[in-house]
């Protein structure tokens, strides 16, 4: 079955018409749907619309909450503790970059730990609303539990990932949005969907042995921390993701470590939960806190033009500069349409016949 | 010959001396010595003693001012940037840290950007500093080109580490430390002078092909990103030397990517400088900025306990906590007194002699 192509509006109004049949907001749901159908217009396709069946049935779950009370909690002049009233992470983690944002403004940095909230898709575009700003945008969440820490054979770890966005001058901005794992759970899914083969140091088997096996999660096997293994530093990975974690779990008052609660329904949560709901953690640097904006995003163009002219290996290109292929694809997918695998096409017709929405 | 072993008293003390020797003052001395002879304690022998000597030959050259005036250039209510004056890192950084942490006590944060400093030494000293104030400890610095972007084959970044200190309450604090290598550049010596292999994963060579070869850094070699390679996540290690490349350079006005200056006296500083000296990035976050300090501290002995809990890969005993293996050396060492290489010894002996002081 090929796949089906939408265009990156029409993809939005969509989804945001599935939101607002959830009850959501119109704000709420225009919000959330710009999040989720912006990662499939930048090609990361595993935060997209691909995700939408699964927030539904977390919704008739009642484990989301599409009229939540989002508040601050908690603050000092730089920092706030947010809480998402189990609210859409789509909806409650720009809310909570806002508040770090205009912190930011007032005394050079901003804050926002998150608890009570759930998934949140894309890290980056969190990070990325800084840059209008004038700033550094940082974005980290934690994630149900599907890495084993080094040594151990047991999933402790969401694949927590870290985005930060740095504006330049004349060249596009810097973008990294990288999950702490070897793969994204969301890539390993598509190479599944795909059938793919699953290279050696993505994965262990139950037992802690390296598997290419792609159904090993299933069976008791764990994602590897990026490293992959203790000769190769996977110990520098299972550190990473557990600073991610403990920002925004620990810190927030959110759960935490393995308690932190599945974003697929057909996962049972953990019991004896540690805190509410999953965790975020956002943060904004204001440039002119440190120097002049203009000098700074010269800087950042010399950085980017010097990496991008490097000597490359034999048979590749250029450097990339993060945040380089998923602008590119954007631009593709703005002009060409917005390609859907035929298993998450289903999953929208399913959506539009049960909501009895056009798609 | 067989390793030397002094007490840290000692070595401290020694140390101190050879600092004041170079013209700095008591208080520097004393702070620069306390750095560097901790990683010993901590069993980092490669940000210890063994340094000294290419500090030292550093002075000679006048890369290093041992009598700077170091300085708030800039500052908002949480930021702050410090000249370093072409000071020794180790006595530059705690100076950045304490200023960071002093704003974290008035607004819930602080954060302090460094130029014109030189190596630092152990990431997580100046890290460890927020612990005693119940505050989240961060620390990272840019070091000279080392490390090849995915792609490349040429060194752009150094092995650019970044420490994040955590404390709990009954378990001592988490404190992780890690370049954003495969392998940090002074492990990588060490196992050279030990005459031990070096695995696939860590280098490649002059055209981007994986090696053992351990003298390759000299033949137009590059230390590889963590990840090693792109299908194991190399360009997040990249990504990650980059985030903490443009923190500690391009946001305090110090060197960047390739310009970032040698650490060592034998190779030859890169022409045509973007900005001054080498940079650091220190910050803290207050925890009761977030939520009451007993609460967080609680609630990090739950994650450190469940962690340690965790099942383990056959032959193994526990999945360690960051910072658990440097405390454990730090506690041994303190008692046994701490064993220095051979070829470390006699550079210690050639300062001792130079500068006429006792070892």
């Amino acid at each position: 079955m090929s796949d089906a192509v939408f265009s990156y509006e029409r993809l939005k109004k969509f989804t945001e018409n599935v939101f607002l049949a959830m009850g959501c907001s119109q704000t709420h749901a225009q919000t959330a749907a710009k999040v989720l159908t912006d990662a499939d217009l930048r090609g990361v396709d595993s935060h997209g619309v691909g995700r939408l069946m699964g927030y539904v049935q977390l919704w008739e779950k009642q484990k989301i909450n599409t009229a939540p009370t989002i508040q601050l909690t908690h603050e000092t002049p730089s920092t706030a503790v947010i809480e998402g009233d189990r609210g859409l992470g789509l909806v409650v983690a720009p809310y909570a970059m806002e508040v770090a944002i205009k912190k930011a403004t007032k005394v050079g940095t901003g804050w926002a730990a998150v608890k009570n909230s759930n998934h949140y898709g894309i890290a980056s575009f969190y990070a990325m609303l800084a840059l209008e700003k004038d700033m550094i945008g940082i974005s980290m969440t934690n994630a149900n539990p599907l890495v084993a820490p080094t040594f151990s054979t047991e999933c402790l770890l969401g694949t927590n990932p870290i985005a930060v966005a740095v504006p330049a001058d004349k060249y596009p901005p810097f973008v990294a949005d990288f999950a702490t794992t070897t793969v994204a759970n969301g890539k390993l899914a598509i190479l599944q969907q795909k059938g793919e083969e699953i290279p050696l140091g993505w994965l262990q088997d139950e037992k802690g042995a390296p598997t290419n096996d792609p159904t090993i999660l299933k069976k008791g096997g764990s994602l590897l921390p990026l490293g992959s293994d203790f000769l190769h530093g996977s110990h520098k990975g299972y550190a990473l993701g557990a600073i991610v974690d403990i920002l925004s779990g620990v810190l927030s008052g959110a759960n935490y470590g393995p308690w932190v609660p599945p974003f697929v329904n057909f996962l049972t949560p953990p019991e004896n939960t540690v805190g509410e709901g999953t965790g975020h953690f956002l943060g904004a640097f204001r440039i002119d806190a440190f120097r002049p904006v203009i000098e700074f995003k010269q800087h950042m163009d010399q950085w980017i033009a010097r990496f991008r002219s490097a000597r490359v290996v034999e048979g590749y290109e250029q450097v990339r500069i993060p945040g380089d292929c998923e602008r590119e694809t954007s631009v593709i997918r703005k002009k060409e349409g917005i390609p859907i695998l035929a298993t998450v096409a289903q999953d929208l017709n399913h959506l539009a016949k049960k909501f009895d929405i056009t798609l």
